[in-house]
């Protein structure tokens, strides 16, 4: 790995950062929460996917502890949210849409990461899905939700394995660059953003249950 | 220890990886999950115990990241609760008791691996209980349940305290061996069950509180 | 570091594994846990802040594993709220309190271990807020509880962010000693109390939305 693409890495990480913690500081605003839960739930959401990559990497203290430029993200989130944020109205499309986002960006740099950490592909995948999807995870169980990761009304993982699987594709046959990584991350962020919209669905945990459709299409877009 | 040792400690290990997926998989059926999420629930908490007891023993990322032999429990678990799985009745009863194999491998495979480590017997102990109860309170916590180890109407921890003391015991008198080893979990896995089954407790946290033993009693058989 | 302040320094990181472990202990008997439960939620408490800080310092096992004096407290705090605890009347303000010991002691010793580890000032200060808020999170979420951290009518991150960067001042000026540390404790704690006490607030997450006064004063006594 050449020394401009990691820098782009990291620009790519902070960016999934940023977007994730929008997307705590909008649910510490649903939520009533204050400025400063704003703040730590964005540090949160934002931080938390990272940090487990870090510490499951296990090369030293996580970057988010070492490298001054991560904090940015979270209180420039919670600003936003807290300066520009004045209607519910549009609240949870709004949500969701900064969490694809990060969602798209998170799969592929966690991936990547743990690429260059020497993990073999399908770890690295599995690295790259747990990078994605635990920030969301640590943000819903902390603020007593359920997760919309396992909400069955909503695909959520599904993307990022998605995401995962091409980027170690793209890795290993050498294919992957600035174009090719671009795709992905659109591939990721419009299957998310799709499968929330029209409602699509997997099969229930057990074979020949069914979930109502009357009330999941309602939910789907309530929430 | 030896090489077949360690083969067999993996055995084992793997196994109840698979007994506690089956029961994360069980619960994201009764949860009406998806099949998406009964697989990430079967891994969080097939996996979560182990990785949390490899991340505190720090030598190097988690096994459950670096062998791909791992990610076969929870695939093969979500798949067993999909096809086989059709009736509530037994619910209760069978994730219990597959919870009960997962704790019994898992409090001993985790104590061996920590002194493997080199930590010292009690420490070895202490993560024995950790890795045997972390993949339990993971999946209760994620799933947004009571965590079934603070339901002071069922001994759910002590049994594993009790395992992870009988392998410590046997481990540094030399004397732990496939029977022996055997024992212990069949104890551990007994201990478990008839105290779910015939209602045991210890005293509540204040000297003095009594546990209305009715509710208690009724409780315990409905979950 | 010298000898003599390292042994100070476990201590007092003793000490605030004590509280929260009494914290916790308080927490189990009000959600009427057994008393395995209690020792558990006291140990979670106690020494999860702990274990996240060395788990994200990454200099090999988490001291509450390696030794065996971390025991002690939880096991302690379990006892003491078993044999001495029998009225409620004054529950909430007992758990306060304790609580509030355990963030100024953690505030301050999480910090001057990440300093120790050779963190940059910025991360340590940011590593002891995390230890400080760590083990109270953590015992919140187990217990199924809205987590204190992220409740609008309460300052409970705010104390530790100071404790924390006064820590961090003190310490790279050369100054840090008994007397200012004993100090930034002893602000830490009348902060966190005042704060709760009084019903200081911050503002909340968006610009112009307020919290209803009258519901806030009232939960904020009964709680």
């Amino acid at each position: 790995m050449t020394f401009s693409f990691s820098i782009v890495l990291v620009w790519l990480d902070l960016a999934g950062v940023f977007f994730f913690a929008v997307s705590g500081s909008l649910l510490a605003a649903r939520k009533q929460f204050d400025i400063i839960g704003s703040l730590l739930l964005a540090s949160v959401v934002g931080l938390g996917g990272g940090v487990i990559r870090d510490i499951i990497i296990n090369a030293g203290p996580p970057v988010a502890f070492t490298n001054p430029a991560y904090l940015a993200p979270p209180l420039l989130a919670a600003a936003l949210v807290y300066f520009l944020f004045s209607s519910v109205q549009r609240f949870t499309s709004l949500l969701v849409l900064f969490d694809a986002v990060g969602l798209a960006l998170f799969c592929i740099t966690g991936t990547l990461l743990a690429l260059s950490a020497g993990m073999h592909p399908m770890a690295a995948a599995l690295l790259g899905v747990t990078t994605a999807v635990g920030g969301g995870l640590l943000r819903d169980i902390t603020a007593n939700e359920v997760p919309r990761l396992f909400d069955p009304k909503d695909l959520y993982a599904l993307p990022a394995f998605a995401g995962a699987a091409m980027t170690v594709v793209l890795s290993i046959t050498g294919t992957f660059n600035a174009v090719t990584g671009s795709a992905v991350a659109a591939v990721v962020f419009a299957f998310r953003v799709t499968a929330w919209r029209r409602h699509w669905y997997v099969p229930l945990a057990v074979r020949g249950w069914h979930r109502l459709r009357t009330d999941a299409a309602k939910s789907g877009t309530e929430d």
